[in-house]
């Protein structure tokens, strides 16, 4: 069933997908390959003086703008995340872009508040989350005021050393490996929380993931929560890409036990069709004098407050069941593409597939003898440097844009990414936002 | 000259504006009156199984949506700051979501880092800034790394009371007062700085303000800076709304001095033609390894890497000539409204006008007796209460909506701010987001 599926008796909405051909010839080559600094020699140094008709302005953009785009709605784009944005999405964004108001208050623009509010449900609904996961409290503020504020910098902050960040002072990446799949071992987090209250250090905050950058690997939420209750740390799970499966009632396991984090959070914008940009934050809610008097939320309190409920509101025009089965046939087309990978002994897949995202790498015994003789060795080194040509030889304009696991975040032994690009596929039913359903 | 008159000679541009009548007939009033939690009561507790046609959803959006919706567009808005979207930046922002990438990196789409660098810089020449404020560092690290991490605790943040923020702890208010126009004073600040390090603490940052949000009071940033620099402080000048006037000749001297600031910021969807959100930070560059060895920016390492210099960049339709006319007329209003208040004596202007916004207050001696007494006291409470009770009166969702100076930072005594509405008056030329030119 395809996304199109959805509105085959629903003769009030009608879409006009471009015909296969015209699509393909159509196409932009999925990567920008203009060279550093091109753009700064196709435009004047300086604003024009006196006004420019839209069409002068729209020739720029096909002439100067598009060639250094990376298309990450092209069919072709399997990098970084996948980029979902759908027609309701882009409808949406219009709405919020033409009411153009702030809702940093009640009172400024009730219905921003009140929408976030009934969309976050629904959301929370589509993931069975307990009632607890409605509000939010500041769990560092409560920690500083028990130590005291002079400690802060004691504070210590934990995720496995696959988590997508930039490592700030203070955060201890905690090693994972193969063994466990590169998931977080509580063991390891309750050996590291030890090693630190030894040194008069203060363990505060806990990032787990479900599905990480690099290869969508599930902690063991449960058995980190056990620990970090142990201590009284604030658990934040990550689950930006992978949770948006978790709506299909065969993929919620994966969050189970995210009940006992303190706050968890979803990327709308990477697999739920919405447009850039959409987070989803659950927290639970402890009470306070500041909240018990108040009946509503005043969102500047919490986030950049624009309506972004709106784009999230109308993914609703779907309807649960088809969201369902658009993300379960993501799975099974990535699931499809592992299998291939599979049979061919030439390549070996390097963590067990979860979601849509296939890490597969070339086999190192594939190593062709070396000039210095080191051929056919085991080292990692070289396996990792025949991937990277492998990539290299893969990644054209014209055809497909994958990339490393080494994206920023922590670093297996540089397997290639390949997620299920949902636009990818087939251009004859393509309401989804600009495709369907082949890897 | 009106925002419609730049493209009277350009036939490729043409918009075809509503009828006056009809657009009086169809404009919605513009402050929402609905209860909290109205919306809970119309819309389903859970998101809907099957499709939903977009009619249905438009539908809801009209009944449900659109009463709950404060407009700050609309002619009739004049609290918090204005929201001067144009169709332009409307355009803008389509252009941004249409394509749905990200430029966390150079390489995720370079068209999106380069437009922003260049963007920024067409902005600085209208400012006539020197060339010092093209890129960024992090002063608080810096200091830091001085006086060790572990007094992080110890660094304090100044800026006059009328900041508008919300002050967190190590955050110090410096009093302000009607002697200098609410004002900080670097007098006040030195004696501040010089309290903190006897106690032992470690002044950091200050931020000054061109255009507070209470009265768009305009801070003495060269004296202030030269205070700061005597004592190693980082100095952040918030210019949010203001800034954008002084891309006109006459008002450039507001941001004089501003060149021994550090970092100073603009808001372009305030008073710049785009929509939400469109921040533009200026930051002096000191050079590190990092940048040394790289030839582009990441912006990941910046901010949230949205494509916000779309729509800035479309704003160069108007031509800087008529750009400047535009702000010049807003000015020009507001100075025509002051004029009307100053005639009536039962009026004070309580700060002088800078900008295009007009801080007045009815007199406190136009209070009437009092039951107990107290009556045509010079009371300040009592003023304040009949100001109040006069914004009511004015306050109806089908005429103006206008707010008090409390909102959110410093407080003066709780005069009326009436902004230059950009979208307001005349719509018969309304080609700059809904409208033009009359107070």
């Amino acid at each position: 069933m395809g996304p199109a599926d959805g509105f085959r008796n629903n003769s009030d909405f009608t879409l006009n997908p471009l015909d296969p051909q015209e699509f393909r010839r159509q196409k932009y080559p999925v990567r920008s390959q203009v060279d550093a600094g091109y753009l700064h020699k196709l435009l004047p140094d300086s604003a024009p003086n006196h006004p420019e008709p839209i069409q002068t302005i729209l020739q720029d953009v096909h002439a100067h703008i598009i060639p250094g785009i990376t298309h990450w709605q092209s069919p072709n784009y399997f990098a970084y995340f996948p980029s979902s944005g759908s027609v309701v999405g882009f409808l949406g964004e219009m709405l919020s872009t033409g009411s153009n108001v702030v809702g940093f208050n009640w009172l400024s623009s009730p219905a921003v508040t009140e929408l976030e509010t009934i969309v976050m449900d629904w959301l929370g609904k589509m993931l069975k989350l307990p009632n607890s996961f409605l509000f939010f409290d500041n769990g560092g503020d409560q920690m500083l005021n028990k130590i005291g504020r002079e400690h802060i910098g004691k504070l210590v902050v934990y995720g496995p050393d696959q988590t997508h960040c930039i490592h700030p002072n203070n955060f201890l990446p905690v090693s994972t490996s193969r063994s466990t799949a590169f998931g977080l071992s509580p063991d390891s987090l309750c050996s590291a929380i030890l090693a630190d209250l030894k040194t008069g250090l203060v363990p505060l905050f806990l990032c787990a993931t479900i599905g990480t950058t690099s290869s969508t690997v599930v902690d063991p939420v449960g058995s980190l929560c056990d620990v970090a209750k142990e201590f009284g740390i604030w658990v934040y799970v990550d689950a930006a890409y992978a949770e948006s499966a978790c709506i299909c009632l065969e993929f919620r396991h994966y969050i189970d036990n995210v009940e006992n984090a303190d706050s968890f959070s979803l990327n709308a914008h990477k697999w739920f069709f919405t447009t850039l940009d959409c987070y989803c934050l659950w927290a639970k809610y402890l009470r306070n004098k500041a909240t018990e008097t108040n009946t509503v939320i005043d969102y500047k309190d919490w986030q950049i407050a624009l309506i972004r409920a709106m784009k999230l509101w109308l993914v609703r025009s779907y309807g649960v069941t088809n969201l369902r089965n658009f993300l379960k046939t993501h799975v099974k087309m990535a699931k499809h593409f592992e299998g291939l990978v599979t049979k061919d002994k030439r390549f070996e897949i390097v963590v067990p597939m979860t979601f849509a995202m296939v890490c597969f790498r070339l086999l190192p015994s594939t190593v062709t003898v070396h000039a210095n003789g080191e051929a056919n060795s085991l080292d990692e080194k070289h396996a990792n440097e025949l991937n990277r040509k492998f990539l290299e030889s893969m990644n054209s304009p014209d055809r497909v844009y994958m990339h490393d696991s080494c994206c920023g975040g922590g670093c297996l032994h540089d397997p290639i990414r390949s997620g299920c690009n949902p636009n990818g596929g087939k251009t004859s039913d393509r309401s989804l936002g600009g495709g369907t359903r082949a890897c």
